[in-house]
């Protein structure tokens, strides 16, 4: 996959328009929602814009009224799986008293996730080959937010003082890695005390 | 690509004899050589037979004497990509008076690595989705190793008790999402005042 190498990012093309009407942007959904489904279980390469257009009971022809092609499709579930993911997460921490709170609600409830929508993960972690560049916003866009928090929180004295970019990307590392290895693998550990025990190395440290 | 697809790992073939003559050795490990510049350059699916004897200086037909296939080749390749950062960061870390020292170096030593060899790290990427059982033994090979010196060292009371499986996954997880942020996409951070700050969080806690 030439074109589709991390280190030769597809050229962006422009984005089809969004629909105007409310019926066109259901439409748009239901084609997003198909695309998920398909090539969460096959594959990007395997599933075809017949299979999505099936899936979603829509006719061939009308695939190319909201996108030019399969990889545009794929980049738009990838942007929108980003705002599902980060809309549960800032949901599932919302009321959280502090932000170690927020931290270790959080990674729980990322794990939750990973485990109900493998699909999901699944996608994001292809995108790294098929569109590079939607991979690489998904991760910057969730960074950001996650580094504002890391720092408005050290601002208040909640944390330690400390580089937030740094952090964000190491804690978001952490997270993306121990939900495909207990939750999408194998999850004989149970996911609280699989928290519990991350969260004790990152308030308290490694140091004896 | 649904035999490859992280949730339908492929059958796992008998694995090819290894050549038993120094010459056959040679022309193997120089097949698996080519096969991580041509797979690291255009990615597995574009690579193709013909492209890793072309590189190697090989008749095609001399390929299937040491390899079933593409996907053999590559889930080879993943493995002696394993043995060589496990053998490099062992390296790195060998002298470390303590854990901690060793874990800083550690990580100051992967991000080197993949700042030099991106490609390997691509490749190791890339087979989740197209040797998925070999991404797994590479990583949890790496778990295994790790999360002995991480009860070792909580054993010799260099770092605080806790769960070593559970703390080598989160730190793994760490190193490659900051290798990939910092150390392909940009390296705009001292990779040696990246690895202080990790370590700052890692040693001493975020709790204030």
């Amino acid at each position: 996959m030439p074109e589709a190498s991390p280190n030769r990012p597809a050229p962006v093309r422009p984005r089809t328009p969004k629909p105007r009407t409310r019926r066109g942007q259901d439409t748009r959904d239901s084609l997003i929602k198909a695309a998920e489904a398909v090539i969460g279980e096959v594959g990007f390469a395997a599933a075809s814009i017949a299979d999505i257009t099936r899936r979603a009971g829509i006719a061939q022809g009308t695939f190319y009224i909201y996108f030019q092609s399969k990889d545009e499709v794929f980049r738009e579930l990838v942007l929108e799986m980003g705002k599902l993911t980060r809309g549960f997460l800032a949901d599932a921490v919302a009321d959280a008293p502090d932000r170690l709170t927020a931290e270790r609600r959080g990674l729980r409830a990322f794990l939750s996730f990973v485990a109900e929508r493998p699909a999901l993960y699944n996608i994001v972690m292809e995108a790294r080959f098929v569109a590079p560049d939607a991979y690489r916003a998904y991760y910057t866009t969730f960074a950001r937010g996650y580094a504002q928090n890391l720092a408005a929180a050290a601002h208040e004295g909640e944390i330690r003082d400390g580089d937030a970019e740094v952090r964000a990307w190491a804690l978001m590392g952490m997270a993306v890695t121990l939900g495909e290895r207990f939750a999408i693998w194998e999850s004989e550990v149970d996911p609280d005390a699989l928290v519990t025990e991350v969260f004790d190395m990152l308030e308290r440290g490694l140091r004896p």
